[in-house]
């Protein structure tokens, strides 16, 4: 007997473990199409045990977030960015084509169904997973002829389990997780399973996360990359007078996931007007002059379900650089006034936090407090 | 109400759509570990949407056959590689560990409770998919903290829908299978899917399958790597006046599959005493040499689903290789009396086809003509 389950303390709420009580899905078939979608009750899924999901991997997924703000709306974040790349990434594995404007309203849809459980507290959430999967029972490897669509909902905190708290990543060299003329670039299953034992070992050096290196041959350091969950920049000063300030990110080289996350702090950055904002391919030999000359004033990860994580040590093998993360500062942007971190930081007493900052000006369009192009309110 | 599947004409069978009435299926809980293994009707999977399998590709599988020989015994073919590599791609995904002489018995019993549905045709056999997927409903990546193993049989005939014609391959160079420091050389989903796409715009050209052929920098043409779904192998005759013939295959360098049906070809050519045998790396510029001047003879993809596939044309966007297969030598050693394939083929006027003699030397263990330490009898 189906029952709703109890709601949650938003506070004690970890990213992905609880879910809510409905799920939006719909199935396709080859030369059939799409049935008509439906919300169900949030049950398993039934596959034949040789359904092309179970052995090749032909899944993808997104990842969005509907936010609650003071005024009681519900707002999804750029969602139009999220069915752009989960049809990329479907044509990509030979899943079928969808409707994209129909399956934001069948979200929309699902989450005014449970709108209950969207929580209102600043950074805390209902995290949406649309996924698609082949279900065809066919062993050859072969072109998707079943293929089945689902959306599930989680109500979620932050998502390291260190909450807000700054993380140390693992410099990880050796595995390597995106290559040129490879899939890096699309949000498929098989790129994120390979990530887990790296992880795993980061984890018993203290690292919530890795960074994955890349050995190119031309430095020795390699080429910066992703993390397996974030989007990762890097705020360096200039060596020289001028000692300009710079954001860097690895550029979207196929190699990089097209993070929504990542999009917005590159406009969200330049539009601050007060650094350099570059994609680049950015050696981690440099990162680790800048950190010796004090030139590495912060580095963090950006990510749906991480939002803007600041990152204070980057752990190899034999050696650990040090980010010097002012969390107070980062703190004084959170705590500001809503609506007022896209105010120029000229004030010299003003203690800098790109972190701050960029999540102050974030949550101000997620939770409401700023009007934003990037905002979609959910009618009631 | 289940009941048991007619059975079938064994002539008429295709790759992998059809299967047997039971499955073999255990799981796996951390903490808890292994529950008793049970053989079942052949049934659907039951699956949380958020099992990590669905959404980041915790799956790892095998491919193996069991032959049923003149003399009605079945026979497995090197089982013990295939429990190896298993535990190999299941231990880079964070799946657990397995107790693999059991888990080979546990494929035996589902063997003699299917034993009616192997067919006694030689290129016949029943089809082994040992699955092992990640069924914790967590969303974040991490490591796998439930699992499920199950095995299903399916009667199989040729591979390929041409059976044992030979078939053309598309020479894939921009999109790459595997790379240094990535996951090529294990069998798990995620390096499947990705290669649908390439094989289907192949297909449009004629060709069955594609070849990978990643461009390295230091030749034009690229390195040769393997197919989607099988090894490759070519027989070139090397300049000169010695024009000894040498049979090439990939290196087992990370970026290949260490295919059971490609360690046993090497081994079996080099029993033949009459050509090099070498595992090194190939650029295609040298097949294509070697084909301008008469020198490439043979090229042939090797895999327990496909057995040995001559290859007669490898198609790129603006050119074809032509390989000059002699189906006619092929058949003739495949005709000849079992158990001679290991003659050496001394007799100049023996027609040469190494595709035909090494398929005839590989069915002899397979079916039982020859006493081999490669054949696991399965006792009734």
């Amino acid at each position: 007997m189906w029952q709703a389950k109890p709601r949650l303390d938003a506070t004690t709420l970890k990213f992905g473990a609880v879910y809510t009580d409905h799920m939006l899905q719909v199935s396709w078939k080859d030369g059939l199409g799409w049935t008509a979608p439906s919300i169900d009750p949030l049950g398993p899924i039934s596959l034949h045990p040789c359904a092309q999901v179970l052995h090749y991997a032909v899944e993808c997924f997104e990842g969005m977030k509907v936010y609650k703000g003071k005024d009681g709306q519900l707002r999804l974040f750029r969602p139009e960015m999220n069915m752009d790349r989960l049809a990329r990434s479907a044509a990509r594995l030979t899943l079928p084509k969808f409707d994209k404007v129909e399956l934001l309203e069948c979200i929309k849809e699902l989450v005014r169904v449970e709108r209950d459980w969207v929580p209102d507290a600043e950074g805390f959430s209902v995290y949406i997973r649309p996924t698609m999967i082949g279900t065809h029972p066919f062993l050859g490897v072969g072109p998707t002829r079943e293929a089945m669509l689902y959306v599930i909902l989680s109500p979620v905190g932050p998502y390291f389990p260190s909450g807000l708290k700054p993380i140390k990543l693992y410099v990880e060299t050796e595995n390597v997780r995106a290559f040129s003329g490879g899939v890096g670039n699309y949000k498929i299953g098989g790129n994120y399973a390979p990530t887990i034992l790296p992880q795993l070992r980061g984890s018993h050096l203290g690292c919530s996360q890795v960074l994955f290196v890349m050995q190119d041959g031309k430095s020795k350091g390699g080429l910066v990359g992703e993390s397996g969950s974030m989007n990762i920049f890097f705020l360096i000063r200039q060596e020289g007078e001028s000692g300009e300030l710079e954001l860097v990110t690895p550029p979207l080289d196929g190699l990089i996931l097209p993070g929504v996350t990542r999009d917005t702090v590159l406009k969200l950055a330049r539009g601050f007007g007060d650094m350099k904002v570059s994609e680049r391919p950015l050696h981690f030999d440099e990162v680790e002059r800048a950190s010796e000359s004090g030139r590495l004033l912060e580095v963090f990860g950006t990510g749906t379900a991480c939002m803007i994580q600041p990152v204070v040590g980057l752990v190899m093998k034999d050696s650990e650089i040090t980010v010097p993360f002012d969390g107070d500062a980062a703190k004084h942007w959170l705590a500001k006034a809503p609506g007022t971190a896209a105010l120029p930081n000229s004030s010299s007493d003003e203690p800098l936090s790109l972190c701050g900052r960029l999540s102050r000006a974030l949550l101000d369009v997620q939770y409401g407090h700023v009007d934003s192009e990037w905002s979609v309110v959910i009618e009631p």
